[in-house]
């Protein structure tokens, strides 16, 4: 490569420049071949076969033994971590951020383990031992794991936070709640359907639940180890926000009974699921509301919300961050304490608490083949979450993170954890935004928090009995505000663009009326559906010459352009494949003044020997295929076609620009072969030149 | 729009050609809004109520009578053809091609009707009905409707058929099969599932059958009325050419049971169908074969085998279609009467026919919701097929066929017959090919050939009585010949193009192991999510001038090209949108030297202040958009912030060759506000000259 010298040549350095006039001559009839031979290296592409070899060749040349102790300190960052520990700069930092961030943890895992339908201590434990492996694998100094409290988009440009979601909880409550429905499970404990809330059915679920886990973490390092993390990124924002705004409807659904202190509805499944569970509710509402329970969530909303509007807008005054969560459920069990709410009024309360830590025992695999499927989603759903989470903050304090060695992360917690009574946990950004606010330095913040969520677990559990469940369901619901305002969004996307909005729309109707598995998988194909349509019928112009110059631009938007007459210049705006070829051929035929009419006309009986139209209007096509990214083999059989076609009625097709994947397609599809190889020329302006000298008889040498 | 008028300028029209000297000045700092300012035209978009306000009015202000009339006859073709039919020239033509293809309907709805598990008769049937409506509605005169007995892929190129196939039929077995095993239906008609092949047992496929038929037809007169056909081209060659090839291994095995004279097994479903049920039938086969049943087969096979060979060599010479199949079923049925198979050897046979035409019955309605599934795969499959077909014909002999009228000729043929007993038809490939080169010249063909075939099912069918089904497997054994060649295909696609070599194995594999309607919708998944991973990982590259020209090539293909220093030019060959954009910045960041650290490294604290390069390389980068063929929202939102980022660190992005969607785009993402206007130029050469302009400290005008 050869720099042009400007900085030397000082000011005449403008020079160079001016070369246009120059070259003119050597642009005329400039073809493709020629030009390649003069300054282009065509590189013999690989086989398959070839690139593996050469790849493990290198591969394999470069280990070494420090090459190998760095790739597993690579993968265990805490012993970076703690060799090059500061005590005196970070410990402070540290143990402030753990300690703040554990206070978090209390309602939050409490709330969002209620939402799985399992008692709120597991939730508290989904607080600790992830966090702790976490602390060992993970990379991000800020990311806090443990209860997916939220779901979040976040816009690479803004940072915003565009909505919370407590979706791999309500996911998890899904797939435990249709093993544990199951007749068998309920005939084996039981022999009968009666109790369900009996602990018997919680362990049905507890079990299901830790296997969830454990296949959530064996998926997430199977992922991490094909180094598949960049999957993720078929996970669109305009599929997230109406995925997670159709989600909020059931998280909010799931909260209605604790709120009215009624049973929640059962056994509710398939299609158009939500507007028959509101009918059940309506009806226990009307027949068995518990009005005081329903007094303390109304109470706890607004002053949650309240709370919340403060703190937000006098944050900056303040600076610290209020942990209102936390006093809201000291408050409500104090109340619920002294006023005797649970035994006088019946308000549903957390109830009798497990202290302790749970000891370590094997997730069973009962129920592997039905949990495999929820396990696969949630493990997508988990692991977008937190990579995105993570990316985020790395980026605001500009250190890297490794999708695959997150993953690692990820998959190692949920792994371990469902040892230990857990079930799958992911990031919380609420969480992550507080460590890193309150001055968390390093990753031993994790292991500090742990440290407190450990004593509170072990020392202050039962305290929480008298917390009546309406609190917690309080702090689910204030926590979906930011969600529903997604539906702004919907707005936005059909303002702005149609095929983004029919994304929106079908993954936030399928969620809804169906269920969030079907939603996430009906918005996968939709969105993959929406990318092939996005191709399908493309503007295709017919072009002209601005004013003299090489461009040329469409007759259609640049009125004022110069057509030669005999010559046609076309442009197609989309890599033509197998799925616009018949549209591109049908429209080609009508742009040249072949097959104008539009109308089908039928004809009933075969015409003799009349053709569609024996005045030929146009001498030379030329296709401009600098939008043909790629072409595959169906776009490459359709041009040689069209090109034998043309020459047939004595027509000349010109290909020009044409990228360099494009040419190996035409080459391997025999394209050279079968026409000539002079009709691809470097630029349209070439090409166009071509064809008016050959148009004046004056004969072209092929240089 | 000015055209140069070459033609009276004589020779002088060369002179034109020279201009590029003249606007060498001009070009340089050609800022896109100036451009367009100069010469474009930006019409303002229309919003979609003003659109669909304009296209009603439109549509409204052309209704007139004669329009009207047109309409409905184009609807009715059979009219027009009435009305000019010329009893001279095509009469005689048409009288020998419809005795023609009535003798090949028989043998093949025979044949192809055993392959529905429906008597043979039923084949009968639907070789007669659904015709005579086509005759009506249908604009091709060579196509002959009936039993579905091919699926072809008619490459448009080359107009080769690719193979045949008996799909419609299979998946209407597969359809009523389910229905008919259903243990309520068993229960209802027998109150115990013993007799299966009793005359209840086909009563129930029979209302299934008819049932499906009224769905497809509905289904695809809907699409006609909505004007869906080009929703076909989804179906694309290597997912058919996969998805027949697979399909072809099912067909293969139904057969086998008839070839050897066995029982076929039942109840197989579910994954893993196929070696399942061959387990069953080697079983079978080695305690139940009938030699004699055997030995009819491979007579049969190796005789249809040799005469196709030797009329498809010695076509040319004889000029007479034979009816291969016809004389095998006549041979056959003297054979076995004579012989007296079925009674001495107890090979199986036709058996008992019903004479005459069946009443007109209304289709039951009970198992719609099963069938509807089903129905739309059918619908789809059988329209993709016909229409090919038609095309391929009317492109063979100038007429024009049109998509909706055909979708309503095969829906009116499938509904309306549905009330006299038949199946879902399809467009058969080997009959239209005769009917057309025996001499068929107008719709009436098919008139004639019911006629025939009228005269047939009221006098013969008693005939075909001791017709042993063996014959009938070998005839659909030979014509599934084709379709296994296809498994070259395989070997086509991984040679050409990797990701179709994907999609080809994943139809054929799902079908193969799972089922045709799985394998079908898993195809199509894979055919929308290989577009997409198509445009996941683009090249992107740097560009350099090529030898004081405009041109800008790539160096890695073209390395003797200049680079100027200071100044980096870019080229993402894909368009930009959700799915790459990570790549693309993640690459963009990489090419103009800032990140460029490969490997991860995993920091355990927050880093002070270090930028990660305070180094600049380049000064300008100029980012060519010839490629992107639209943008989408995330798009639009990456390059503010790429601009927004540079701009922080004192370096300019330019953008040039930008379509005018992608300026659109931009346009409503309020690009143009959020960085400054001057950042597009026309061509990538422009912004080179402002650029080098720009660092060597000389004032640019703005024009």
């Amino acid at each position: 490569m050869t720099h042009l010298q400007i900085d030397k040549e000082g000011n005449e350095g403008i020079a160079n420049v001016e070369f246009c006039s120059r070259s003119n001559e050597t642009r005329r009839n400039r073809r493709l071949q020629s030009f390649v031979d003069s300054y282009g290296v065509e590189k013999p592409r690989l086989s398959t076969f070839e690139q593996t070899k050469r790849y493990t060749k290198k591969k394999c040349s470069s280990i070494s033994f420090e090459c190998c102790t760095n790739i597993i300190l690579n993968r265990i960052p805490l012993v970076r971590c703690l060799k090059t520990y500061n005590l005196r700069k970070d410990l402070f930092g540290d143990i402030i951020a753990g300690i703040t961030v554990a206070i978090m943890h209390i309602p939050q895992g409490m709330a969002y383990g209620t939402l799985t339908t399992l008692p709120p201590v597991y939730g508290l434990y989904v607080s600790f031992f992830p966090v702790i492996i976490y602390m060992i694998f993970g990379t991000s100094p800020h990311l806090s794991l443990g209860n997916s409290l939220e779901f979040n988009i976040i816009s690479d440009s803004e940072a915003c936070v565009l909505g919370t979601f407590a979706i791999v909880s309500l996911m998890t409550a899904q797939a435990i709640g249709s093993v544990s429905l199951e007749p068998s499970n309920m005939a084996n404990q039981n022999g009968t359907i009666a109790n369900l809330t009996s602990s018997s059915s919680i362990d049905i679920k507890l079990h299901a639940a830790t296997t969830l886990a454990l296949l959530v973490g064996l998926i997430q390092l199977l992922l991490s180890f094909l180094r598949l993390g960049f999957l993720t990124v078929y996970l669109t924002e305009p599929f997230i926000s109406g995925f997670t705004t159709g989600a909020a409807t059931h998280v909010f659904t799931s909260q209605i009974p604790s709120v009215f202190g009624i049973r929640s509805p059962r056994g509710i499944n398939g299609a158009f699921k939500l507007p028959r569970t509101y009918i059940k509710l309506i009806q226990s509402i009307f027949s068995h509301i518990n009005w005081i329970s329903t007094a303390i969530a109304a109470v706890s909303i607004v002053a949650l919300y309240i709370a919340k509007y403060l703190n937000d807008r006098y944050k900056s005054k303040i600076r610290i961050v209020l942990p209102l969560e936390l006093v809201l459920i000291v408050i409500g069990t104090t109340v619920s304490h002294f006023l005797q709410l649970h035994s006088k009024y019946a308000v549903a309360v957390v109830g009798q608490i497990k202290r302790g830590l749970p000891a370590p025992s094997l997730p069973s695999f009962d129920h592997t083949d039905k949990l495999l499927v929820p396990a696969i989603t949630i493990a997508a759903v988990s692991l977008s979450i937190s990579i995105s989470m993570a990316k985020m903050l790395s980026r605001k304090h500009t250190y890297k993170v490794s999708s695959n060695q997150e993953l690692l992360a990820y998959g190692m917690a949920n792994a371990v954890s469902s040892f230990f009574q857990c079930y799958p946990s992911a990031g919380s950004l609420s969480r992550s935004a507080v460590q890193e606010g309150s001055g968390g330095r390093t990753l031993l913040v994790g292991g500090f928090s742990s440290l407190v969520l450990g004593c509170v677990l072990i020392a202050l559990t039962p305290l929480f009995q008298p917390l009546p469940m309406a609190c917690l369901a309080a702090i689910i619901i204030v926590n979906l505000k930011g969600l529903f305002l997604q539906l702004k969004d919907f707005v936005l996307y059909f303002r702005i663009s149609k095929l983004e909005c029919i994304l929106w729309t079908m993954t936030f109707v399928t969620v809804v009326l169906f269920d969030v598995d079907i939603g996430l998988y009906v918005g996968l194909c939709t969105s993959f559906f929406i990318n092939t349509v996005r191709t399908q019928r493309p503007r295709f112009f017919v072009l002209g010459q601005v004013d003299n110059t090489g461009i040329y631009k469409s007759t259609t938007n640049f009125p004022s352009v110069q057509q030669y007459p005999g010559i046609q210049i076309l442009r197609f705006d989309e890599s033509l494949y197998a799925c616009n070829a018949p549209f591109f051929k049908r429209k080609f035929y009508e742009l040249i003044g072949m097959e104008t009419i539009e109308e089908p006309i039928v004809s009933c009986r075969r015409p003799e020997t009349v053709d569609m139209k024996t005045d030929v209007l146009f001498k030379y096509i030329i296709l401009e295929c600098s939008p043909f990214n790629y072409i595959d083999t169906v776009g490459a059989k359709l041009l040689i076609q069209i090109f034998n076609d043309l020459k047939k009625r004595d027509i000349q097709l010109y290909l020009t620009e044409c990228r360099y994947e494009v040419r190996h397609t035409l080459d391997i599809m025999k394209f050279y072969e079968k026409t000539e190889l002079h009709t691809i020329y470097v630029t349209t302006h070439d090409a166009v030149m071509a064809a008016v000298a050959a148009l004046n008889q004056i004969p072209v040498a092929n240089n």
